[in-house]
């Protein structure tokens, strides 16, 4: 039985739940809910977030914790890293992630794509601005590592690199400023390796819209 | 020997890393240095961030990933849950720690503590607003979660508990706010055991400014 994830497939971060999925070989459906409705937040997600994953006995939510769940539980991989120091590389690149990539990304993304295309509403040029210049001072910080290791935490994928596949995916195809990481070699060689895994090829060959 | 912490001991992050130790029994020490300059960005930190802490032969930074490096390396309690499940869920409320806790309540005890103590600024009503009615309904969820288990993971002490215990209780001794957390049964019943906690009480008699 396919696993349940609750989300739009066009977020990034629901994309995270199907990408763990997809690399784990794991079958995954989309439930299309409504993370407002009363029944969703007593039954699913307090927060009234996306995504909330349906495992066997209980439900899950946020997209870290759920890619940690389905890369320790169904195997495979290593994507959690494999010696102590591995593991603990892995983690602190997770939090750059959450803390530092996904903010800036996601203002980014949907300023420049999200608002004109489905709100018809113009970017704010200083919002723009702010995190264009955050964004480019963390890929200088992620071009250094990745001219020391060939992924993130070290030269092995890990869930630190797979974090960032939709939100960077994304980024690159729709924001117009897709020079930020294909003028930095290190992040341009990393990013190429990383879309171009078969497990999210096949999430964008199945829903192609950006 | 000690474990080397880079921080200043009056930064919640970095007595999250404090407290890990404090927890596991092992010996750390602050080293207060500066997170801006050359040598720490080069070195130690490239975020320009605190804590960061050097390990036997690498150094680590970002509290959660410091917090699951010494939970899982330095045994003694289960901090990190004993089962699948319970793993899954301690690493679910340590995203929610970092998502929807941290943000509002740094925000909180910036402008009613931080500013007035060391600034001699007045707070922002606008900012304090907002982030009164993003803790209170945060807030309401934890008092529904904690009616059902002792702790937020469940019914055992978690890295997920932990890492609310310096942000909350600086919140709780120095904001004016405190209602908040000692109206809530539950939340207040947890706050109280949490904070109780030898490790902790150790920390806060070592320093207590606040
Ligand atoms: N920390 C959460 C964030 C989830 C999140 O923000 N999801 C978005 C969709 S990608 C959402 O539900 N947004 C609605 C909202 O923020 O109200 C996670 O990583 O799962
Ligand atoms: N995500 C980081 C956040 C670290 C952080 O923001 N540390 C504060 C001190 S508590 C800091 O270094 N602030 C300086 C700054 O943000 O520039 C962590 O959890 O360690």
């Amino acid at each position: 039985m396919a696993i349940k994830i609750h989300g739009r497939q066009l977020s990034p971060l629901v994309r995270v739940a199907m990408l763990a999925m997809s690399e784990m070989n794991v079958e995954s459906e989309i439930i299309e809910d409504d993370m407002r409705s009363p029944e969703y937040l007593a039954k699913v997600n307090p927060f009234g977030k996306h995504p909330a994953v349906e495992f066997d006995d209980f439900i899950l939510y946020e997209s870290r914790a759920i890619l940690r769940y389905v890369a320790t539980n169904y195997g495979g991989l290593h994507l959690l890293g494999s010696t102590p120091k591995e593991k603990a590389m892995v983690d602190q690149w997770v939090e750059v992630q959450g803390c530092y990539f996904e903010p800036p990304v996601r203002s980014l993304v949907t300023e420049l794509y999200f608002f004109p295309k489905f709100l018809e509403r113009v970017p704010d040029v200083a919002v723009v601005e702010e995190n264009l210049s955050k964004f480019e001072k963390l890929l200088n910080i992620y071009d250094a590592q990745l001219a020391k290791t060939k992924y993130l935490a070290g030269d092995f994928y890990s869930m630190a690199d797979l974090a960032h596949i939709p939100m960077l995916h994304r980024f690159v195809v729709s924001s117009g400023k897709e020079s930020l990481v294909t003028s930095r070699k290190h992040v341009n060689a990393w990013y190429e390796t990383i879309t171009s895994r078969p497990a999210w090829k096949k999430i964008v060959e199945q829903y192609p819209d950006v």
